[in-house]
């Protein structure tokens, strides 16, 4: 059993909350835990330069952590001028995941911005962000299909994420901070609806890691993501 | 009447939630209407370097709108690599008006420093932001004393803050977003809980406006600010 | 009586230097008595992108103090990389305040730029650098109705500013700097030559001021600014 | 057999050579192929300040490419101002895997700076980076070592890298940049000389991948590391 | 005869004010015809890092332009967020002319910092403000001096510079803006009081310049110099 | 004779490697000594704006150290976000010294950007930079003029540069990095090949220098200039 009394393959209580804000087209609050990320999609009706003209259609992704979603505050990024490494880590992983389930041609010449702010972070903000992201993009097209704006779903699949790793030698599902802080191997997955991998992110910490733990990681997060996947569509389902 | 149906001395509905994330010393969320503003303040054992062995405290704000808390979506601060004149503006504002109401000196050497994040913006945000600041230090605070690190309360007096404007030849009170746009003239005051006046910025957007004007903006104000001096008693008394 | 012997509602001695430098369409060195700022309107037939093809033009502000204005050397801007806030609060006040009394659809599609650069600094920087910004608005717009660029006088009124505040108890008029350090309330005011008010700002540095106070500095405010104007039409009268 | 006549498990020729530049303690000009990238290790004897005084060491990893070391110029960084994302993932991803190998509280209270700066650029830049830094690094150690500065060998184990991709259906080792423009997914491995697992990072490109080929992949990568390894240790067995 | 009617080898009037500004411990305004440079000498009790317990002092200078000393207005570059390379390459140039006259070590562990503002541009602004800084520098250190502060005088010789150049194939003194944009060849000249050369720079414009072409410039800058020496003792013997 | 056995007026060996990178369309890596700069010249079929349109073209230059090409490791500039001020006047040098010997005419509307990247250091890296970079842009255009994009050739003449100065009271040529470091007097030239003289820097790191020692500095000079435009006309005779 784990410090929070889950089992091993146990995510944490996952919340999907669709319409959180009001201006976005797509507007999502995430709880994976008490890990909340706010993720909202923006439709707006032009291209980077490098498209323009193609006659398709771009996502990207931006990333934030409220100052104090974290246990002791971190330097706000716009006064400190940059984001760091790690943001544009994570919004470039964003952004790569849902291009991956989104047919850009279908889309037309516009672009999906995809925001992610971490209110609380408890571990797993880039694989909430993106389980999240995914149901705001479902929304934001839904309603563009909805208008008649574009004729047919540019979705192409489901996609979602979660962490895993191994913590006291033992192989865990969506670690929290606490595991997080602790483990020995961390590892991110991003795979579809229909069980394709998209991304595998796996890093040691500690010791170097062996076939057979990542054959057991990967394993422990198809599941994970399975799930999480009924999650997003419950979710999508409602009104 | 107004366009949302308010009298013209009404406030929005108001509603501040207390202990809205975990991790930071005090954490209110509040509620002008459609504005919503999390306001975190966050207790760091250390001033800046001008302070450094003075014996005194410090209390600094910083502010930022989510990208799409806005009816179009703006360009993320972090990403463009630096803040507005208008965040620096109001960071300093909120800054100065929680300054006005502790007593540094008896804050001890250390530093308060409050965070106002836009998650949804209806106009008034940083009216709302300083409202809800003041709760969140009050929490801070609290906190401080609770835990004897901190002798006697340094919060002298509560503070506020309220706009007030002239919409189509008409005092009125709290602009929302579609008022605020179309006004002649657009006023923030800030006031403590015993009605002294911390703060006035008052800016003709179109034609000058009078003495006369003026005087009945203030009034309108002072009883605005009365009224959410009385939600914050109200939020800071349960529990 | 002031430290410096003056009354309380005297502004110090007040001299505005037309065609200071050679190459601007207007350049104004404007003194209030030992504060000196050098303000200059350059014309350029070009709008920001936002005004494109709208048929109207723009007028907007810079603001800098040259290092070694000050008593002690102040950091420069250019070479640390950013404006600070104050500066971009006061350079966002200089634009707005003109703004007010330009007819920005009679200039036609050009621009108007102020640079208002602090040689010496002894208190009221922004509200000398209004003031003589008026005088060269004027002479760039004189320029342009001369050359018969545009038919009509954009001007719609004079614009002055003065500040105010409290010290020892007494309201006073135009502080300098060593009033203005130790001051309890400081509001600066802008007012139109006919007595519209354009701007006020005033911030309570210690204890909050109540209405009566305020009261009592409007009228201060009133009074100075009217003399402003008369030295400003004087010295316009000129050549 | 590929565009480049290569088998499908076959690495481009790799040559590693030691002392390619002269004031650095430790520099390696490692080409795979065409890529080229100059790697040079820096001792400094201090750390940074999140280390100072807890008696252990520290190694980080700097990377650039030069701007024509591509097909077509980039934009020199030092000129943009930043550092792209792409850039700060890459030397964030080389500093991680070489303190893997490093026991960094052998190495004292003092750090190891990688440089990675590639001359010439055709697919598997950081992988290259990474594989030539650790030789770097080991002659940096043996300067400090045979100098009698540090007791005993810090580094642990090896450590190299190499990419992995599917391309026109089939996996294959060590993508050249034709490869890696048009391959469906793209996987850079980091293992130690000892078979662990450092890090993996897959990314589909096109269509999902599946756990098969991500398996066929692990395996083409294995076998191709253990051969870096061996011409690493070639290389540090001259003079 | 040149454009303005003066001879191949005069400089144009020259004008040095001291006490221009109230502040700074010296305080210059320098003329060279139309070119208006305020440099201030600011003296302050500490020394970089680099220098720091060494026992001796340091000489910086910093150069800027106002944006409308320019016949069109030029980009603020507090705004722009950087001084470009020729903003750059003067105060290296201006620093390190005025270094060679002054001894470091006498002037004990504290810094003169120069600031040389251009108030109006009409070509020769970096040799204007080495001149005029010279003098303000005389001036900060007579009040180190007359305060006891130091000793003796650590100012070793005077120091002065000026451009010359080819226009319209003859060799010219000190060229104002006309000729400065319009010359072949521009050279700029930094000599001490006692003739002796401390920075030459010559720049071909359009075709390259000889020998001979180079020797009758430095004989006209020798000339130009010395006068300007007179000068600059004729303001410091006032008062 | 000097520390590493040259007469006064002996360059060290220099080598001109062409060809060294693949990808650039001219790409020398040149050698004074132990200092090795790598030179590309890259052909963009575009302008800069402010010559759109005027049917002539463009030729600029950046310059960068490698963070360890020095004896102690220097800040990598594209991490610290800016270049230094010396980075920036060599590569304004470098681009203005190639300037002056193209035809811009004549190469049409497109530019050439040169890249000079000092991988080795030991002094004079701009004098290689400038000498190497001459190589390299003439055969960029060899390409231009093969393929028949330009008519004829726009190099009006070769270009080198070297450095001279005072050590030890004793005027020599081509300082390495001991000589440059305890020089007196350090003068970098640029001249064509047919002994026009281009660029005259010369700097009194120490004592001011008299004409006397300028005039053998320069014929040491262009003695050094003129064996360097061999070396360079026999490696471009090559192949």
């Amino acid at each position: 059993m784990r410090h929070d009394n889950r089992r091993p393959d146990a995510l944490r209580p996952v919340r999907i909350t669709r319409h959180f804000t009001r201006h976005a087209e797509g507007s999502v609050l995430v709880e994976f835990g008490e890990t909340r990320v706010l993720c909202t999609a923006s439709v707006e009706e032009n291209v980077p330069s490098f498209l323009r003209g193609k006659g398709q259609g771009w996502l990207t992704a931006e990333y934030g952590m409220l100052p104090r979603s974290t246990h002791t505050r971190s330097a706000r990024e716009a006064a400190r001028g940059k984001q760091s490494g790690r943001t544009q880590e994570i919004q470039r992983l964003i952004g790569r995941s849902l291009r991956a389930v989104v047919d850009l041609a279908a889309l037309g010449e516009r672009q999906i911005i995809i925001d992610c702010d971490v209110l609380q972070a408890d571990g797993g903000t880039r694989t909430a962000a993106i389980t999240g992201a995914c149901v705001a993009v479902c929304d934001a097209i839904r309603g563009l299909v909805a208008a008649g704006t574009i004729a047919h779903d540019p979705m192409r699949d489901m996609v979602a994420a979660v962490s895993v790793g191994i913590v006291g030698g033992e192989p865990v599902l969506d670690l929290d901070y606490v595991e997080d802080s602790s483990c020995e191997t961390d590892m991110n997955i991003v795979m579809t609806g229909t069980g394709g991998i998209i991304e595998v992110q796996g890093t040691a910490e500690g010791a170097p890691f062996s076939r057979a733990e990542l054959d057991r990681l990967l394993g422990l997060a198809e599941q994970g993501i399975a799930r999480l996947v009924e999650l997003q569509n419950a979710a999508l389902a409602e009104d």
